[in-house]
């Protein structure tokens, strides 16, 4: 198995994202900090390249392959945010890229990538295994996988989220008690741990997961990785996983405080919030943090909370049904 | 009259905004540059305190009043982001504030400025005067105007966005051949001006207007204040005056290279790309620069632009409109 990235890697990929990646702003609204008595710190992520903190992770492996390997291309399977920061990272470092996305992944996400200059191959959820389109490709092309999470190079690429985050909430003359970040493979959260670890040791952190997909959360109950059966529906796109990724939750088992889990209604509501409070386009996935912390998941009274808001790809359509309440019940 | 501001007076503004106001962040996408064959880059002044830039001018004059000043208030007339901003800094700096409304403002600027702690008196934008509403509190109380343009503290506290502009763009070691950003009396375009004159000095300064109220276009044409008559419907509430203010003008008529307009449809169009490729929320006052580059109201090709977002204070009920293409011709 591979090793698990230590911040000396997150600091080695914060240098090659350097010039590339977002530094992307702090927000604070005074509103929701008197409503929740706390001090709220958005991370907001969804003003990063693609619209979403997996840029970092794929341009962190892409950049770091061989000169050998970038000429054989790269490949990757995505809902669609790992797609567009997979494609993104190719097109900048002039690689070739596959990218292997469900046919009901959100339009945007699609035509995102799909303009980043990708091959783009869709399935089918129900029917096709998108591990097995991968390796037939790469059988064929020596094409590279760009994992989603499972990756060291992943991991420290996400991390660097968290120095940032850490440079910003210092230069306020302040520290994180706690961080809430959005999890699927726990590639963003367990990379942010490992550098909270050495920067902030004293930050409480727990992943936040949507409704029916809160495998991590359970997993950190029990020590080992658990499944769930996706049964409800979500519209968190981005978060739907049956399992923790291995590597990440090595890493998570260890560093993190526990698991919060939240509702579509709570989701919908927060992505309303981000809209009202803070001006940004938030999408399910990338809301689920905002929800806990509003709430009332966690009692973080009095406190300092960071919130990783990790992606902004929502269809208008989406977004409309959004702030017409469509699913705040 | 009074004086026009330096920038010196700028220098001195940014000192006061220091640890209050949010240094806004600059915004890229790289579909929209090469959409445009030019680089966009966005200050995405909707993310600031209160959602919009007026924060900058209101706190830079209220925080310099005289102690005795200070203990008889301050009033303000404004359709709602001045209130904001004004109400906001009062808050701050522990002064009462009072601010006269139309009644038709977006409901989100009045319950924002009540929530702020200012008394609200709100008028009929067709029966009554706010300035006569203005006056007679003055008598009353001896609480000192905050007028939303015409002072040499506003247009210093608006200026300091330009200085942070320069600075961001510097720092991406280039620099803005134009400046485009929205024009109501014009105090956020003459503070900007005077900045950029001082701080880079080769770009061309446009103001943008919406159609029908294109006072500052018209005005900078004939080389005198212009009055219009406002006929025409306009959702950008934030931009409907008539003839632009006398000493943003005297400023305005030196400085800049000349002022564009844009339809209703045009603006429309812009708040949602601001939704689909920056993932933020603009109003529609603060979203005409982007009209007008969009639009294609001047030609860049090859150019570095530099985009005033101004404001992001915009219902959802508006929102929703834009996104359904009500707008839209």
């Amino acid at each position: 198995m591979e090793n698990t990235p230590t911040v000396k890697d997150i600091e080695l990929a914060a240098k090659r994202l350097d010039g590339y990646a977002v530094k992307t702003p702090v927000l604070e609204s005074e509103r929701i900090n008197s409503r929740l008595n706390c001090r709220v710190l958005i991370k907001a992520e969804n003003l990063q390249r693609t619209g979403s903190f997996k840029f970092r992770g794929a341009f962190n492996m892409i950049s770091s392959l061989t000169d050998n390997q970038k000429k054989s291309g790269v490949v990757a399977f995505s809902s669609g945010n790992h797609a567009q920061g997979v494609a993104r990272a190719a097109r900048i470092l002039k690689i070739e890229a596959t990218i292997i996305m469900p046919s009901d992944a959100p339009k945007i996400k699609i035509d995102n990538t799909r303009d980043d200059g990708a091959n783009i191959i869709l399935y089918n959820r129900t029917d096709a295994n998108r591990v097995e389109i991968a390796e037939e490709i790469i059988k064929k092309t020596g094409a590279i996988l760009v994992p989603p999470y499972d990756a060291p190079e992943i991991m420290a690429g996400q991390g660097t989220l968290g120095l940032e985050f850490c440079d910003q909430v210092k230069n306020q003359n302040t520290k994180l008690n706690y961080l809430l970040a959005p999890c699927s493979g726990g590639g963003l959260i367990s990379g942010n741990a490992i550098a909270l670890k050495e920067r902030s040791q004293n930050t409480l952190i727990y992943c936040v997961e949507p409704e029916g997909y809160n495998d991590t959360a359970l997993s950190l109950k029990s020590g080992k990785r658990q499944y769930i059966k996706p049964e409800l529906n979500s519209f968190c796109d981005a978060l739907l996983i049956e399992t923790p990724g291995k590597l990440t939750f090595k890493t998570n088992k260890k560093l993190l405080a526990g698991g919060l889990v939240v509702t579509q209604a709570e989701t919908a509501k927060a992505i309303q919030t981000a809209f009202e409070e803070y001006k940004i386009i938030v999408e399910p996935g990338g809301a689920v943090a905002l929800a806990a912390i509003l709430s009332g998941k966690i009692d973080t009274e009095g406190e300092v909370v960071g919130i990783v808001c990790s992606g902004g790809n929502i269809d208008a359509s989406t977004f409309k049904d959004v702030l017409d309440g469509k699913y705040s019940v």
